[in-house]
């Protein structure tokens, strides 16, 4: 019995990330422990610098990080992540790509890398989920 | 010479952080290395659960981070952040109370333990910054 | 019926923590989700720089996050931990105290404050355990 | 004018950490933002429940985040590490690869990935290191 999820059953699911919604992140695809989401920066997305927010920045990781765990088949909480800033935004779009660091029955971890315009990675976010026993 | 910078100066400075304005959060006090920042939970703060979602949690306390560390009067910026998601959130209010636990010349980090409307810690966020030579 | 452990039991039980003991870390008292332990810093403990290893802080405040979580009554095993290095040390007394942030029902949450001869705190470690279902 | 310095002089370097030493890990190689250490583990490596402790994997792998960092030719200390432990450890042998994350003027960033015999991955440690002016 197979406990994937295809990435249309996800993107349909995550829709209803109000948050992510109103943020205007973008899941653009999402299965098999991995995801990949999107954001296109705007004014509301800058900081008192004029740079793209630490705040929405950890909230396009977090939404690749949540379909990449959920794409396993089980709900599951966040329970620790955390984010490093490695350097400043070039341009106005922002992809983060999860991928699968560990996925046990209990907890799972993953790595997302957020990257501009440039290809460059800009930020390294780490999630770490506990699985609950329910599909 | 005074390097502290006021409460009044920093909520004026921090009404031009549009992401975190965006999202609804107020910044109520900050100075001496302390900040607090208030969240009223609204239908676009929740995630596919229907829980208050970890981005906007996130977000909150950044700003109480971002608030206590520039109040040491000199230009900061976030380096590594890391949130742990300790439980359900209870009620609409949240509460962001960041506190200093160490400052050096290059070097700053911050607790910021978020409080829900049962005064319960919901969310430790941990903050280091890397402190600029301009004011 | 009382799921704590005394602070004799849980000392007793740590001297079997082959590798703190090896460091040389001594456990000075547990019990009721807190602990304190202690390093005598000696030549084998010094980096390439001649300061205190990174290592031999972090095995430091492990044990008492051990300690501390272990004395909810549940076997508990660590699964993410940070260390944030804030002043270098003064003197070769380290001091590791942990402090419970949060313990649910599976996830539990430990601060451990590391001060020096001089009381300042040098390190900040932070630690996650899942605690299973056996005493 | 070469900033970089080999691996020879790297491990002859680091055989001056009188700790990495003392609990027994072996620096295999190290140059160009990354490097190689070993540890067979021996019974003083294991914690009460006789598996491989925590703090003697987390120095595995800061001595490997060490190395990689300093091969970039400047002075370099750690600020903020983390590690998640993913799955017990199979046999007695873990090696630690640092790969560079990020490396900037001031501030830099390495993935450490822990194995065990069996290839698996056991724990994933994050370092980020302040890099000083001098060589």
């Amino acid at each position: 019995m197979n406990e994937e999820i295809t990435s249309d059953a996800l993107k349909s699911f995550f829709r209803k990330d109000l948050f992510a919604e109103f943020v205007g992140i973008e899941l653009l695809e999402a299965g098999d422990g991995r995801a990949t989401a999107r954001l296109k920066l705007r004014d509301h997305h800058r900081n008192v610098l004029g740079l793209a927010h630490g705040g929405a920045i950890f909230t396009l990781a977090d939404l690749a990080f949540a379909a990449a765990v959920n794409s396993r088949g089980r709900a599951a909480v966040a329970i620790h992540c955390s984010i490093s800033y490695l350097k400043a935004v070039q341009g106005d779009l922002l992809l983060a790509e999860a991928e699968e660091v560990s996925c046990g029955p209990k907890i799972a971890a993953y790595s997302i890398r957020i990257t501009d315009d440039s290809g460059e990675m800009i930020s390294l976010f780490e999630g770490m989920a506990y699985r609950k026993g329910e599909r």
